[in-house]
């Protein structure tokens, strides 16, 4: 199924609007979700940096000891000494070479934007560790830009709403291989399983797909949550050791990245016949869930879709135990910047957003919980669910 | 085995000790491998926050949504509403909190310490994001803190050198699940599964550890490099869809987290019979690695254990295909900081410091590599090597 967006803007002219509307000459990125949105590349070790000019090619800056069979064409590469034993100070090279880019291009720093804070980026491929850039590194960058003030920062964050048909297609893989991952989650809800041996199931499923249909990094976090253990599902998600029984409900959220690009769902399920209090919590969460679904188009506000959900849970007298947002922007990272679907939000649902909608209600007074979460893209008719993948597709 | 040390400091020694000396009433630390640290208490979310008192006790800052089941005893616990609809912003009134603690123990800014950059952190639990306090909340927190200048920070390093035996004890523990996924890797080694096949394997084997042994957290990346991929190792470490060949080599690097702590593994293996040049360089490395463990006690620098390693691979001809460290310091993070195994690096091995042992040599026109890492405790008499565990230990 196509993205059905009529004549959408590429991300090259989304920049491009971006640029000049704030009175910059050039954006330094070099958080890793940054990077993607900007030009397609995916950092390995996350210690890469580029510099997108608004009237010339980006540059991009790699440690020289980082895989190079990924970058996309079109970018003008420079390597610097990071992870060169004869080099003590890798983040002093880098930022005098992109001093000198600046200056080659006679840019001056207040004509520069930056987000010089690590916080919240996308993981790199490299996902065990934080970004490496060291303390202090920030202090040096923030020497070549002046634009780094809040204001600015959420006009970039703007450019993350709109995907391009091509990002599309990258979040409908990430999707697919979810997919993948939740075909072990039902394969193995037999009583007697740890919610860990579950969720390793489905993590191992989704590691596994590196190398087919152009698969270079796919990596699933997988959290599941059984019978009592799925009412804290509204405050964390996280496995234990607790072994499945007949009549649970078994709730998995479920991060994925492929290649740079994410999917975020949830799947609740039962284990044999749950009680009818159990069973009727479950009913509810997918009744509200798909009647916010059904509502996406362009034009209505993430409050009108929030109230779809909402609205749902309060008429079966549960409101107050679905205690979070009813969805999020999705893509680039596992929680994308932008509105959110909560209530009151004003904010409009326009062609080529991609959000999660995601309701549940937890009664710790039943032992049970439950979420459905999946990813919609709103088009330019209405949506479509990019989580939702027929069998017959894996075959 | 005990790790043998003699009266070694408690951690709250070495707080105390540290405190005083750098002019300092109290650290607030936020960083997960700072809590784990300073208090044994790691972070499901990555957002709680800690204030550290030379004079009174630690006051430990949550968010409501957090699990609180594993938070040690002797700290003083207060919530924050981080996840709660109806609070916009969270993060002013935490920052307001931790004000007034430090304006009721009557303590000045020019007296409290702090690492503001989250760079470099370990992952908390939900270790598919970066640690999420935005933009701006470092700022907030600048205002309750004068002490973040890197002397101080560097003396804050300091801190995190000599393991006391309950965190060597739990850092065993992360070797020995580090070892149930290495069997996983053993166990997978033949021709024609992917390098990415057997990685799942590897890090499925370790979530699966949840619930056994007081594990609440367990959590495994893993690399694997074979053939011609192997040759990169020193480089970079990802897994492909490359299928295993008689012949191989094949390069698992592996980080293990267990309850916060760190483990950081890597094996080499043959798939059958390789050819004797690429024989040799397994051999050289085993040699090599062995021989830099076999140097390790208390007084040695750091530098002459480098060289035990950088020497063995030099007599062989392949010193410049050894192009990176022979290791680093190992526990509270996938990479400690501190001083570096490295060539001329004078820092004195002291009792209680754990450290990576891990030369390499890759020889692309060998189309292999191999790199040996185990991570070994320096004790009274010499050392113990945490990563090696018997058969027997498993059943």
């Amino acid at each position: 199924m196509s993205a059905r967006l009529v004549n959408p803007p590429s991300r090259a002219q989304q920049i491009h609007g971006f640029l000049p509307k704030n009175n910059l000459q050039a954006w330094i990125a070099w958080r890793p979700d940054e990077l993607l949105m900007l030009s397609g590349y995916f950092p390995f070790w996350g210690a890469s940096l580029l510099i997108y000019f608004a009237d010339a090619e980006p540059v991009l800056f790699i440690p020289q000891i980082e895989p190079t069979d990924h970058i996309p064409a079109g970018l003008r590469v420079q390597e610097y000494p990071w992870g060169d034993l004869q080099c003590a100070d890798p983040y002093s090279v880098l930022v005098s070479a992109v001093g000198n880019e600046l200056v080659k291009a006679k840019i001056k720093a207040e004509d520069v934007g930056m987000n010089p804070s690590a916080a919240r980026t996308s993981l790199p491929i490299q996902a065990a560790e934080q970004i490496p850039m060291p303390e202090g590194f920030a202090g040096l960058l923030s020497t070549l830009s002046a634009k780094t003030t809040p204001a600015c920062h959420a006009a970039f964050a703007d450019l993350y709403l709109r995907k391009t048909p091509e990002e599309v297609a990258a979040i409908r893989l990430a999707n697919r291989v979810a997919n993948i991952g939740l075909q072990a989650f039902f394969g193995n809800l037999q009583p007697g399983i740890s919610e860990a041996e579950v969720a390793a199931a489905v993590e191992s499923a989704i590691y596994r797909e590196i190398g087919r249909d152009g698969i270079f990094h796919s990596r699933g976090w997988a959290m599941v949550q059984s019978g009592p253990n799925s009412a804290c599902a509204g405050r964390f998600n996280r496995s234990t050791g607790r072994r499945l029984e007949g009549g649970d409900l078994v709730l998995i959220e479920l991060a994925t990245c492929v290649n740079g690009y994410w999917s975020d769902l949830t799947r609740t399920a039962a284990v044999g016949s749950p009680k009818p209090a159990v069973e009727e919590i479950l009913a509810i969460v997918v009744n509200a869930q798909q009647t916010a679904i059904d509502g996406i188009c362009p034009g209505i506000s993430a409050g009108d879709i929030d109230a779809l959900a909402r609205d749902k849970i309060a008429a079966a007298g549960l409101s107050s135990y679905f205690t979070h947002h009813t969805g999020h922007h999705v893509g680039f990272r596992y929680h994308d910047p932008g509105f959110l679907i909560l209530p009151g939000e004003s904010s409009i649902l326009e062609p080529g957003m991609v959000v999660t909608i995601e309701p549940g209600v937890y009664v710790p007074e039943r032992g049970a919980g439950a979420r459905i979460e999946d990813n919609v893209l709103v088009t330019e008719s209405g949506h479509e669910v990019l989580s939702r993948i027929e069998e017959s597709q894996f075959s």
